[in-house]
């Protein structure tokens, strides 16, 4: 799409004030002044080209960038310099000195990102990340730069706009940083799936702009903030790339995923993100109402949200904003916020003539599974489906009584010189199956597990849309004066299995001292320099709980 | 309660194998040899005691502590010095050496806890923090400090147990960190609130501990891991207090909250936690069934949850476990898990006579709020009650129909030289109605917005628990010659207005150069520090948008 650098959006869409009448005639009034149009863009920006010698420069440090990639021109310079906001738009047409890149490079690939970075760095060269260009807060502008010497670039990542993997397995997918909202969601919807994640700026703002920006989406009163909605990220920063962990789901140490959430282009390039994806709603329902004052919508609100109704998109307008959007739909020849809505608000508004200025409130609610109280059937009609056989009520509720109990029975067991242990993990669907039959199967040759005089037990105790928690308990003969040697043998089998079996460390135990080992192994080396970093402000002195996790 | 300081729990709860004869019998049977109980904890543990001079110098360190507050007790020291795993047990029924600290210090507020982390900062003391203890995988060992030199100490949060603030009208409770989970419950419980958080060690875990660990309960399927129950915590330091920001919803720049998640006492105390509270639902319901083998369950399970099903509890036991809990429920005289599940059992495993190994399933569902499909009609109930006007659903699905058009709008109006901003914030409820009288207000003073001659509009845009993202869009007439010195001061006034009345800098727009200087002005120090030092690691020399955010 040929995209205005300076105006919002598609060109196709651009409006024109002529075509709301009755809007100009009320501010006309109000203002008692003539509107008159003499605010537009000067013909030529005051952009300095870049010297020779820059590109030059700029083309030998990145040499193994395709030529293509790198940008000197004016336009392409123009359209990332600024964002979408009010301040942003007056500066162009006041045409105010802005702050504008010597070049605009587009890679396609992280690894590409990657060798900018470290070029970048190697040269000393800032570098502003351009996704969607859609920020109105002035996340682009690089004016407080402007007395600074050296070279700037920015980062295009709009060709960054590839799915990497739809996994329906696991209901996740993965995408690149710059992929824009309607490319992504055309790619779920196809599937039967979505993100929603609808943000105002949906259709110029992108997936890796949301997470450093902490996107709210309209509906996200339903699926959550961008922070809930992702599973995790790699980012390519000056000093190397970070893969976050897999699953947000864990227990082992700190995750660095929510770092990135509103680092707003501080502190790497966000190249990829694995996003938590939903089934399409079966279908939509809308409630909308009129009050008669703000405080009386707004009370209704909180007692629905308090109450458990859980709406996508809702908004309350206060009365002015009621009447504006009464007055929008009563211009002619409006083909936005139309004729239908027209007639029915001027109904309603009628109707409501106790009310001199009513406060409009929209919710749309989902249907995405069974209610809340058919879940019970349809996870009945699974289980015949299943081959599976519906058990009575009070096994639950039995065991919810006990559910306290269970660890007492283990003291009298170690007396007895019987070992008996619990270890657990989180497990992609796909590996349940077969971590349950490996893990039998390891403990059943193991010398420490007695091999078939051993029990192993294990159940399904967390289940996500991308896995299970498994839980795994251990019973054998103890080895008299070799307690510590059988354990220790025991937990790195099991261990080991887990990690082979693509479990995490731990889904919900933690760390400590009995799984640091592995946790050092499996970790990246800059995550575990930034946590040091971060604990060296915290407590220089290490004299927290020293020697644990990450800090060794 | 007094608790044993090895085995698991409350003394009157112990048991006892002779309780279990079958299943004694069938371990017996299946290792061809005698179970015998012969495996007992040392009479005396081998424990030095603390000399005088150290106790001396503990206590001048610690002098304004109460003398009460710090022990050099055997107990005590015993007590605090070891979780509840396996690994742990064995060492201390084998005497094992094992690393106790010199004392127990157990502070009752936050400023104690702050004191101690100075004073031990200051005097390279080792530190541990105990919550609950009952850690399964050595979290809190201190083995690995034996050879250092130095004092250890550590601290028992267990007198850490009150509730500071419960807040209805938000629906969130603060607590100090070291409540334990029984406590916590009865306090929201009598008010018809819960955490909805009960891991196995609901009775021995401690607030502050599950947020350091990342907790997962047994109801999590459904309420959520303890990361998604935390809205702010207060956390001591070596360095200083951090309190972390008011709210989880908003988009001001990085929240480091989730760094303490999964930190394990290595970063600080963890000394108070505000949490998401729920309603207690109004009933449950069990579904329960048995499977002819794990694999079928768990494809059950995935479908369930992949499907909208949202159970609390959920556990799905493979064939070994499904067998062992017919074995416990078929002892005599057995209290827990107990006659009525045995004869139930038994008698489906025999409906079930096809197959030779079934596995148990067992999922509660809770029924908080209205059922997705009954939500409609409650809402329009609640429009009733707060004199409001259900309007047809007509009005909400144009309003999607249309919503990515309305910032087209935007640009024909500048260049009419109209003014026309957008900003928006995070609210708590109670503050909903006062922002937007006291920002209509203050607008209507304002030159820069022409007083009454400019347009105020507002909507609540999302919706939570706790409060309300409101919007506003701003209309009047533009100064020419001054655009830009207008809209700062609006701005100005906007932000300082939103802060004044317990908003946030942004709920979804960010941070960028706009909002930085009230984002560096609200922030606070030790934590933009701790960000400062994040970026040095991943972008040394500040080549990535310098100057942004915390970084200037």
């Amino acid at each position: 799409m040929n995209q205005d650098w300076w105006k919002w959006g598609d060109p196709k869409e651009h409006r024109h004030l002529s075509e709301y009448p009755k809007m100009k005639a009320m501010l006309e009034e109000r203002w008692d002044s003539k509107i008159i149009e003499d605010f537009l863009p000067p013909k030529k920006f005051d952009i300095t080209e870049v010297t020779e010698k820059n590109k030059e420069t700029i083309k030998d440090i990145f040499a193994s960038l395709s030529g293509k990639k790198i940008s000197f021109k004016t336009e392409d310079r123009l359209f990332v310099a600024l964002g979408k906001s009010y301040f942003d738009a007056i500066r162009v047409l006041k045409n105010d000195q802005i702050a504008y890149p010597d070049a605009v490079l587009a890679p396609t690939t992280h690894d590409e990102v990657d060798y900018i970075l470290l070029q970048a760095h190697e040269h000393n060269i800032q570098l502003t990340p351009f996704g969607g260009g859609s920020n109105v807060v002035g996340a682009l502008s690089n004016d407080n730069l402007k007395s600074k010497p050296g070279l700037r670039i920015s980062l295009n990542l709009r060709n960054m706009d590839k799915l990497i993997k739809l996994d329906e397995n696991h209901m996740t997918a993965t995408f690149q940083g710059g992929i824009l909202g309607p490319a992504l969601e055309k790619i779920l919807n196809e599937k039967g799936y979505t993100l929603g994640h609808f943000p105002q700026s949906f259709e110029f703002s992108s997936l890796g702009g949301w997470v450093v920006t902490r996107s709210a989406g309209q509906a996200s009163t339903f699926y959550g903030k961008i922070e809930d909605l992702v599973e995790s990220i790699t980012v390519a920063t000056p000093t190397g790339t970070i893969h976050t962990p897999h699953f947000t789901h864990d227990a082992t140490g700190i995750n660095i995923l929510p770092l990135f959430f509103g680092s707003e282009g501080t502190l790497g390039i966000v190249t990829e993100v694995t996003v938590k994806i939903k089934k399409v709603s079966r279908y939509q329902r809308w409630v909308c109402a009129l009050f008669p004052d703000f405080d009386s919508g707004s009370l209704c609100l909180k007692e629905c949200i308090q109450n458990g109704v859980k709406p996508s998109v809702v908004r309350l307008s206060d009365a002015n904003e009621t009447m504006l959007f009464a007055k929008l739909a009563s211009e002619k020849h409006q083909p936005t916020f139309t004729e239908n809505i027209k007639k029915e608000i001027q109904k309603w508004v009628l109707k409501f003539k106790n009310l001199e200025s009513p406060c409009l409130m929209i919710m749309c609610l989902e249907e995405i599974g069974p209610n809340a109280a058919s879940q019970a059937v349809f996870t009945k009609n699974l289980i015949e489906q299943y081959q599976g056989m519906v058990a009575p009520e009070s096994v639950g509720k039995k065991w919810a009584e006990n559910r306290f109990k269970s660890p007492y029975m283990r003291d009298t067991m170690l007396e007895h010189r019987i070992f008996i242990d619990t270890m657990e993990t989180y497990v992609p669907w796909e590996d349940v199956p077969k971590l349950h039959k490996n893990l039998a199967k390891v403990l059943s040759t193991s010398k420490a597990f007695h091999k078939e005089k051993g029990f192993f037990l294990a159940h399904l105790s967390h289940i996500y849309p991308s896995g299970a928690c498994m839980y795994f308990t251990l019973v054998t003969k103890m080895n008299p004066g070799q307690e510590i040697e059988q354990w220790r043998d025991i937990k790195t089998l099991v261990t080991e299995t887990i990690l082979q079996n693509n479990g995490t460390i731990s889904h919900h135990h933690g760390v400590g001292a009995d799984h640091q080992k592995w946790y050092l192994k499996y970790s990246d080396p800059l995550t575990l320099e930034v946590l040091r970093a971060v604990k060296q402000k915290f407590d220089p002195k290490n004299i927290l709980n020293a020697g644990k996790l990450y800090n060794v």
